[in-house]
């Protein structure tokens, strides 16, 4: 069978482009509004992506007066789109700093149970002190701490999601008998993080458990994305990082004693279509003049951990900045910053106007055919398994992306030309139900 | 204009008989199936009910043996139903022990704004030690622990839902303005059980905030619904405990400089409808014969707080059974079922009986004229301003209770004959839209 293209729709407000909401297509209240994702995820299965996904962190950013804020909560809006759609996975960004366990892997598998199997979990550990402080801390756990606790976690969710097994319905109305209790297996999880004595109240789930998504790219991400995801979400900016990032990782994976196979890559592409290459560049430059510089210095400073108004906008990015190893937060995200603003010698403005279309992720301006040629490129030069699809604007730039991309992908057989039978969202990713951990092997 | 019956379908797996999924109409599966809720949902619809309800723990009780098990996660499985319907409200169980308000109060706001202001939330302290060890507690904390924890839960969840003001947007386009940044109001709440700095993440929604219901009967509930609640779910054996229930909570409620009206007294009801009285009566049978009393005796004996093996089936209960004050849990449960074993000298053989069909709620078999009448009786006397309607048997009591109780009720002018206009479920109930604690005077 041909190798094929996995393709997800990463869903944000009214674009991936911080100053989308300013044009005059756009809804400044869409980003809360149900028919807004309803629509957005019709566009994408009217492309055959393989999922949808909703980034996520449980706080409000300082950012109620620059642009549309705040989010209805994934899961719960996933659920909503669950019933509008038939084949699409849905993938939800959740963290595991500040949920417990039972409960979030109850509500994957209820997701999973109400899509037919369709549920997938981004699993996240929440930079930022100022989403500690809605939980009862102080300040941020440490990265390394953070990451121990969702290594933790995910142990825990396993044991859940694992704690009824496939076949324990027996439903014998005659003699009064649901289920075989022997085929319950309660976590009695006692660790360092949590303590969880009692099987989840949910039967095992269609996929056996969400897909498991990862989007950290620091060494703990790495590390903890080889043992745990299926899928990885990542921000490349040149072939060349991602190829790199990708033999890595693949290579981490086997030595973690799973199958390469068994994870996909997917880096974030931020498509900006024209139909020729200049009404593309004309469509950046549109957005571009859009962007209130001023709230873009606020951001850089806090994303580079830099007291407000050191930086200038005309001027390049000071020579001293700390090393990755010194920040707590995002660390592989301040990396590639810093690393594009150096290679490409980019003024602080320059380089806002990059970040503020795709928060770090690759923008690509040109014709459908130019985006379907990087796509090519990067899927067969082994930089991804397919790519996070970030539109600039939406929903047009999703539409435009289904309506001229997908059917070149599609004519070069890098893409499905419709979803066929219903099936999993495990399954779209061309990888296997996982068995239950707890199975009895006696017949 | 007439004061009018509320009423709410309160949807349990295949029924509240706890032998229903025994019955050959009854699908085995069905309680972890969206499509059933669907379809319940649906005809309370019809039925033009104000709003559907499900129970919840973050347990799974010991009894996959004996009955259908596990249950989808309320708020999730409601938002399925929330696209799926278009005016009945939908009212989540969800624990102020187990969750945190900052996650909790967003997935509520979540809901209300996706199902256009349908939101409810039963709120709930979870009783019992099992729940506590799937959350790192070794046993449940103290009924009045769980109790202040909940009041202060409600304070902070009560600022977070008013922590945007309704008119706080302005989308500005062209000055690239979005919201006024002085309408946002971070709690800043420092607590006993909470600290919760930030504002949340989800604008103000169309209620304001999800309509808050309640259903514990014990003296630490009674204060807390009369502080907070503006719908009850109650368990009511006779005319006379209704009746002295609805005065007390109502005089409460009134000396916590609230307007009594609006607080609504449901008392739940377990309808068995027949053609004829004795039809009823028959089914009543059908139910009782298919109970396993083994099983009854198990869980009779765990809400009396008795050891395994200390009843017997063909005597009464004890006569030295303790006293309420020293009970931990399900205090006013506890209470109901002691009193009307001694009330109606019930062995426990037929205490199991009456339990099975409503675990304490009053069943009622009649003809649809009857359950008519037994209802107006209770709402004309002051016993209720509803019901929480409780069928046996799912679908089929739902089925029959709208088929032939409510054209009834619509015939005596007690219950609307058509939904008309969409609106909020805390306009179904009569109630105001809540002001926000934080809206500036200024103009």
């Amino acid at each position: 069978m041909t190798r094929r293209l996995h393709l997800n729709a990463f869903l944000m407000n009214t674009g991936h482009h911080e100053a989308s909401w300013r044009l005059p297509e756009s809804d400044p209240h869409a980003h809360v509004e149900l028919a807004h994702y309803v629509h957005l995820a019709r566009i994408a299965e009217r492309g055959t992506f393989d999922s949808l996904f909703l980034a996520d962190g449980p706080v409000l950013f300082n950012s109620v007066g620059q642009r549309p804020s705040g989010a209805l909560e994934p899961l719960t809006l996933l659920t909503a789109l669950a019933t509008a759609t038939q084949h699409i996975g849905l993938i939800a960004t959740a963290s595991t700093s500040y949920n417990s366990p039972y409960n979030l892997a109850r509500r994957f598998a209820s997701l999973d149970h109400i899509s037919g199997g369709r549920a997938g979990w981004n699993i996240v550990t929440t930079a930022g002190a100022e989403a500690a402080r809605n939980f009862g801390l102080d300040d941020e756990p440490a990265h390394a701490t953070r990451y121990e606790r969702a290594a933790e976690f995910l142990d825990v969710a396993l044991k859940l999601w694992d704690s009824w097994e496939d076949d324990l319905v027996v439903a014998d109305k005659a003699a009064g008998v649901w289920g075989d209790e022997r085929k319950i297996h309660p976590p009695r999880h006692k660790g360092t993080y949590f303590s969880v004595e009692g099987a989840l109240n949910v039967p095992r789930t269609p996929q056996g458990y969400p897909l498991l998504v990862q989007a950290g790219s620091s060494e703990d991400g790495k590390r903890f994305a080889a043992r745990y995801a299926e899928a990885v979400f990542t921000a490349q900016q040149t072939l060349k990082d991602a190829q790199d990032f990708y033999a890595d990782l693949k290579s981490r994976t086997a030595a973690a004693d799973r199958d390469p196979d068994h994870i996909k890559i997917l880096p974030g592409i931020v498509p900006v279509i024209g139909s020729t290459e200049a009404e593309a560049r004309r469509h950046e430059q549109v957005l571009e003049d859009h962007i209130v510089y001023e709230h873009g210095l606020n951001r850089l400073e806090h994303l580079l951990h830099l007291e407000p108004g050191t930086l200038d906008l005309d001027a390049g990015l000071p020579a001293d900045l700390p090393p990755e190893s010194a920040i707590e937060g995002a660390k592989s995200r301040y990396t590639l910053v810093v690393e594009l603003a150096r290679r490409e010698r980019l003024t602080v403005r320059e380089l806002i106007g990059r970040l503020g279309g795709g928060r770090g992720h690759l923008t690509f301006a040109g014709t459908p055919e130019q985006v379907a040629d990087a796509i090519e490129e990067w899927f067969r030069r082994g930089a991804a398994d397919g790519f996070n699809i970030m539109p600039a604007v939406l929903p047009s730039g999703l539409d435009l992306f289904v309506d001229h991309v997908v059917p070149i992908l599609r004519t070069r057989g890098l893409l499905r030309t419709e979803y066929g039978p219903r099936r999993t969202l495990r399954e779209r990713y061309g990888l296997p139900r996982p068995a239950n951990q707890f199975a009895s092997t006696l017949v």
